[in-house]
């Protein structure tokens, strides 16, 4: 990220000058939260969805926001623009701030808020849709509040180093048999026409491209099932496809683990892999006139 | 913490002068292990065992190692002598290092290590442990690998908060009603004279003072059970305390929340608390010697 420019509190400045405290909570005890937005065509999509959920989340772990989420959408446009992102991501973070260490916090702390954006290539992207990707069934080992989209990740991260290790893009977790979610996407099945995914509770995070996904099929008058399923139901799909906003709709073609099973892209997911590509062309237009 | 020296890398430096990197994996993901050593008499105590362990969360984790053990407890007597503790506490962390974010991570990548030491008054912790302390009874939300001691505190942060709202010192955790551990220490029960303790399993950290309090059960010969136990027994018992680097053996006499209940501090406690006392003086004698 060199050349680049990156937020600081309520400042876009160039990067390479945050100065991170290592008493910053964020650092101590992974006590903050974050936002992955994407952009298409340099316009922020699903904007408004995703920071309501990073209001939500300052609310749920009681960080104080330091300025309103006008703010916050107004810095995020900046860094976008002084980037010249056509096509990425921009990421913003929020740390309880900086104390001397000690497990218990004061309410009303000063919040650090850091974030950067990034070029991404559509073509990538592309790929793993048109060919659909590997993932590797592994035991979710989170805490139980995953509701939160808090920086404590490191199931996250050992559960998508497993994946790697076979292979496989992605993981797909379960909590004593029942699948929760993808390592860093929310995992669908298709069965007999319906779709079935697990209900936001706070086993996963309610994904937004989850949330629309299950909009879109809902207008397209496939039946959704917002229910937890099992692996056997994992295994014995017709299909299946993880959502995330990095990864939109992507099919999954193999499952690898203690179960082995492969699937074919199926028409559901085709169908709605093509409405939500719809989606974001609207939401582009939409913000340009 | 003016004015005084920290460590960075393998350097003691003057403290404000650490740089993290917003891109420190510590900083994202929570990916970080770390230890707090207590100081009496100038004195590191149960060195080899802490050190011991940060190597252990270290492998489980896939951390890299930037230089030996030795080199790691040198540098930590040297934050002692620099900040000329006499009693108090020094914390050493390591992060996996700086990477653009990706929740896939390199192994081998250049680890970060920070720390810092600071004096603790005495008076407060013997104050404690001759008055006991409030807890506050909550759910275990934490994920399965509570065996490492990694940056990922939320869960830890908390429980701790709501104690705390219930003027409460310490949070005592359950899962499912069997109880795991305090939000930053460990749980004994006493039961007709036998010591009850969850086992060191993935669900509680396997706390230094928790192993050496169960040494010093054996060698008086008090029956210690390494079983877990529920929330029934825990309001049941005769005697309750909580072991940690900082609390040492701290009598609980009161639980809070869903379940309340007083206890009296027993002669279990107190003899366990007189011979840990015993250790820590044998320990600074046998270093000066």
């Amino acid at each position: 990220m060199e050349n680049s420019y990156v937020l600081y509190h309520d400042q876009i400045i160039k990067s390479g000058s945050i100065p991170v405290d290592p008493e910053d909570r964020g650092y101590l005890f992974g006590d903050g939260i974050y936002e992955v937005v994407f952009v298409y065509d340099r316009k922020p999509f699903a904007f408004n969805e995703h920071f309501d959920r990073f209001e939500q989340s300052a609310k749920k772990l009681e960080l104080a926001m330091p300025y309103d989420i006008a703010t916050f959408k107004h810095l995020t446009e900046e860094l976008i623009t002084k980037n010249n992102i056509v096509n990425g991501m921009v990421y913003i973070q929020m740390t309880r701030g900086v104390a001397p260490r000690n497990h218990l916090y004061e309410r009303n702390m000063q919040s650090v808020v850091t974030g950067f954006a990034k070029s991404v290539s559509l073509d990538s992207i592309e790929k793993s849709q048109s060919n659909g990707i590997q993932t590797y069934l592994t035991e979710d080992i989170r805490w139980l509040r995953c509701d939160i989209k808090s920086l404590n990740l490191l199931g996250n991260v050992m559960a998508k180093r497993k994946a790697a290790d076979f292979d496989c893009q992605e993981a797909i977790q379960h909590r004593d048999g029942t699948v929760t979610e993808g390592s860093s996407s929310n995992v669908f099945i298709v069965k007999n026409g319906t779709l079935k995914t697990h209900p936001a509770t706070n086993l996963i995070l309610n994904g937004i491209t989850r949330q629309i996904v299950i909009n879109l099929a809902e207008k397209l008058q496939i039946p959704v099932l917002e229910e937890s399923f099992t692996v056997d139901e994992l295994t014995g799909a017709d299909e299946v496809f993880i959502t995330s906003t990095t990864m939109e709709v992507t099919p999954v073609v193999q499952l690898r683990g203690n179960k082995e099973q492969a699937y074919k892209i199926g028409p559901v997911t085709a169908e709605l892999q093509k409405q939500f590509k719809t989606q974001i062309q609207q939401n582009t237009s939409a913000m340009k006139s």
